[in-house]
């Protein structure tokens, strides 16, 4: 056996509880990248954007940059099936309009933005800063960040 | 003042400690019921079963109700864009297949499940029950279970 001879670091952070890590936990630091297109973009265009980005929801801006809307693959799979001109149509026309959009803020904890999603059924938020004129989109949280979340709060705990 | 006379009854729950909370949750606890289509059923059909459930999966199985594969709202937006002839094409050509298909257990435990998905990126686990031939699907785990069972920890310790 190896001799014990003073004191090893182990390499552990200092001790928090699981119950103050899950508190402490805010969207900003869980939130993803968020993908906008603009109003007129056409709902093909939307899709490919979909898949090139690989995310489950886009966020639709205006001419200022400003929050208007929200494509989920599900309304993008409801307008596409058995519609043979999807180049047509602008995603103005199917896109989930404000004041309906459930939004959080990067300062809110995680299981606020939690709490939204499950409420609301949906599985994406805009995260946004508020001016006079609207909301900018500065991120997305899904319920993917929140199954990341959940898993850090084992592995930080060695759980 | 309300005069304070012997003990009252707080209503609480014993106390357990969040991580063993964490720990405790099995698959079993938190899933969903699956839903199931059979292999010749067309890409039109499926999509529609999807909306009329309100799933983002359906799990495909044969004539012995086990399982042969997997469709995600992914799978299906990729197959409906610019396609016409959606009734003429089976879910079998486009599912995902067995052996590449990611599943869980329901004595497996949530922090299990949570890890395939974000290690596999994907939104969700058939839960399944093995057999000589094959996999029975039994439940259905997804990132929406996850987000539930993150929130009911909160809930359950009051944070």
């Amino acid at each position: 056996a190896r001799p014990r001879v003073g004191y090893f670091y182990s390499g552990k952070k200092p001790v928090q509880s699981v119950t103050d890590s899950m508190i402490g936990m805010k969207v900003r630091d869980f939130q993803s990248i968020p993908v906008v297109v603009a109003e007129n973009v056409s709902v093909y265009d939307a899709i490919c954007h979909m898949f090139l980005e690989d995310v489950g929801t886009l966020f639709v801006v205006n001419n200022s940059s400003l929050l208007t809307g929200v494509l989920s693959r599900k309304d993008l799979l409801r307008t596409s099936i058995g519609n043979t001109e999807l180049d047509k149509i602008p995603v103005h026309v199917i896109m989930t309009r404000m004041p309906n959009i459930t939004y959080c803020e990067k300062q809110d904890t995680l299981l606020q933005a939690a709490k939204k999603m499950i409420e609301k059924q949906i599985d994406s938020l805009p995260v946004v800063v508020g001016n006079e004129e609207g909301f900018e989109v500065v991120g997305r949280i899904t319920k993917t960040n929140i199954t990341a979340a959940f898993l850090s709060l084992s592995d930080d705990h060695e759980l």
